[in-house]
């Protein structure tokens, strides 16, 4: 089954995996490998729609658990779901929440059934089980509806407020919680299979909404395949490796993801979760990955970070302060091509202007856009060492 | 003198002083009436420069205070000027900190010679005089640069942290400091005519940049017309009214711009500082005022205000949690026209998300060049009962 997306592979590598292909769904294509903004509470924040797509994004991500936490998956769905609702008519994927739920919530509880936690806006408890998970994404409609899944950090206990988000890399803020982390990650691995099947049991519009499944398994080669084997054993329209953007190295990334991505059934597309930095995407589309999310454009773009192909600078820093050159010199950005100078956007971020922060956003997004239109080149052509050298970022240590 | 800018007047209303014109720059021309949005900082809050002038903006406005303060004139003169540094390649009005000096800091001195005062941003000691203003105001390089002004609150004692800009409307708070205040306005009227012929002395641009002077006085109509009198009796290419928008009512806003505007040159551009709602606007119009300027549009939108036609909104209000209307349905602004629902634009603003702010100033913006745009139709037609009858608001008491 592939449900309502179509993939085609238009291209694959000479030398592996890596493939050019595009996804179309019912609000139109997306050409793979992509990276997807994310736009967690129903906006890319401060940014408007019709800037996101000129940045080049063709398809964005939405959170199902922040959703239903404000406004509301029915007050998304009485103004026509969430495309209608952000004016956003490009495909959308959601992610399901089993993530967020676990690790947002101060008390949280899991079972079989789901998992139980206290609202972070009202503190009302909320219960979010693969059936309610599912109809708050039908609820909400998005093209992609990832299935609920059980998501341990997978190098130690449950997290424990990682993050807002599927989370950003490089952080290891993560609670020990005693007992066999093993055994929690088999019992993540079980459990994930089991709520797939029940996920798949409650689309309600499987004829408009392909549901991905998730590979869980942590860092554990054993677990993964055993995850692996129950995920695809169950036809899907797609496929996610989870578990790996909570705060590992690149090199475990990597790992995880040269260990599973090439289980996953060609001719699915593949998405790695909430990954991540250039070198960490370049590994992975290697590997054989199509899809990419990750708030790291935007988050650090509002707090002053901004992405270079030659690596990342905090426009905060007193260097730029008389620096009247853009970003960076070939970027078509509305912020490089706009002729901000660099003393400007420092001023902004000083100043605490807003401006400073979108304009750095609408950097780092094309950014990442431009990263995966070489990245597309370097698939078409083979020319992995070009691209390297275009992109020096990704030989940092 | 009109020095570097040329004020053409073409149309004068059948009824009464309002008139069409278009004020031409180095930096291309602007229609008045004309309302100019605010950009304190050297960013219209959160919009590209590109969007602003989408809207309609002719000319905006900067304060020279706060330019001075961070990131500095001479690092703004370094980067190529105010309009190379904001990339807004239209006219710019500056202020000239006047107002700011003396209603922002805790520690400020007045005396003849200007104003010292504590920076808000490092506590530095600031002085502000007539010339130090003009210089800041030449490095700064706007295409109108304001007189440097001792501009008192109209109705009390000097106002102490009355604002972040020239002031909102309809507050009033403000310290009475004891003596006696008309004392002060008339030392006030007599100051910033003194300040005014050394403000014309010090200006080193005055090819490139058009110098305006205010007219003082507050509400006392003897003091008003010796201050016009001094002020005009100074050959310049235009003119303000200043101290009136500090917190009076729109009777008593209404009662000083009519006697005061038509006493200033007929030829030049008449200028109200800071005004405001759109009745203000209106009866400055029709006593033949040209130039407006207000923070009510962003900051309200930043704050969930709306402006309408039939009268302002708060986007908050829990009746429009599943409204899925635009603002106003006639309006043709981004959000508006985008289809962005009051649904989800309250969404926005319960979630803390910067979009919202940024939706409301476009529309608020917007609303404003749609009143001037009618207004102009109004004196074009001398059609004032179709104005009323279209923007209902104008009549709310």
């Amino acid at each position: 089954m592939t449900g309502p997306v179509r993939f085609e592979i238009e291209h694959t590598c000479a030398s592996g995996p890596s493939r050019l292909g595009r996804v179309e769904t019912l609000h139109g294509s997306f050409q793979t490998p992509v990276f997807m903004p994310v736009g967690t509470k129903g906006t890319i924040k401060g940014l408007l729609p019709a800037v996101v797509e000129d940045l080049g994004s063709e398809i964005i991500l939405n959170n199902a658990y922040h959703l239903l936490l404000r406004p509301g998956d029915e007050l998304v769905a009485s103004i026509g779901g969430v495309h209608s609702f952000m004016r956003w008519d490009r495909p959308i994927l959601t992610d399901s929440g089993g993530f967020q739920a676990w690790s947002m919530a101060d008390h949280n509880k899991l079972d079989d059934d789901g998992v139980t936690f206290k609202s972070i806006v009202d503190g009302a408890r909320i219960h979010l089980s693969p059936e309610r998970s599912i109809e708050i994404q039908n609820n909400l409609g998005a093209d992609i509806i990832m299935a609920f899944d059980d998501c341990p950090p997978s190098t130690s206990g449950p997290s424990d407020h990682i993050d807002a988000n599927r989370p950003s890399l490089g952080r290891a803020h993560q609670k020990q919680v005693g007992g066999d982390h093993r055994q929690r990650l088999a019992d993540a691995v079980d459990r994930t299979a089991r709520w797939l099947e029940r996920c798949v049991a409650a689309h309600r519009r499987p004829d408009e909404q392909a549901l991905f499944g998730i590979v869980q398994g942590g860092p554990d080669h054993d677990l993964r395949k055993r995850s692996i084997e129950q995920i695809t054993n169950i036809d899907l329209p797609g496929y996610a490796i989870g578990g790996v953007a909570v705060g590992e190295s690149s090199e475990l990334i990597a790992e995880v993801v040269g260990l599973t991505a090439p289980h996953l059934p060609a001719d699915r597309p593949r998405y790695l979760m909430g990954v991540g930095y250039e070198r960490d995407i370049v590994a992975a589309v290697r590997a054989g990955v199509d899809m990419f999310d990750c708030v790291l454009p935007t988050r650090n773009g509002r707090n002053g970070g901004v992405f270079t192909k030659t690596g990342r600078l905090q426009i905060r820093n007193a260097r730029f302060r008389e620096d009247p050159s853009p970003i960076e010199a070939d970027c078509d950005c509305p912020a490089c091509l706009g002729g901000f100078s660099r003393a400007y956007l420092r001023h902004l971020f000083m100043a605490g202007e807003m401006l400073g922060g979108i304009l750095l956003s609408l950097h780092n997004i094309r950014h990442f856009h431009r990263l995966m239109l070489d990245i597309r080149r370097a698939i078409r052509d083979d020319a992995w060492s070009s691209l390297a050298q275009a992109w020096p970022v990704l030989d940092a240590s």
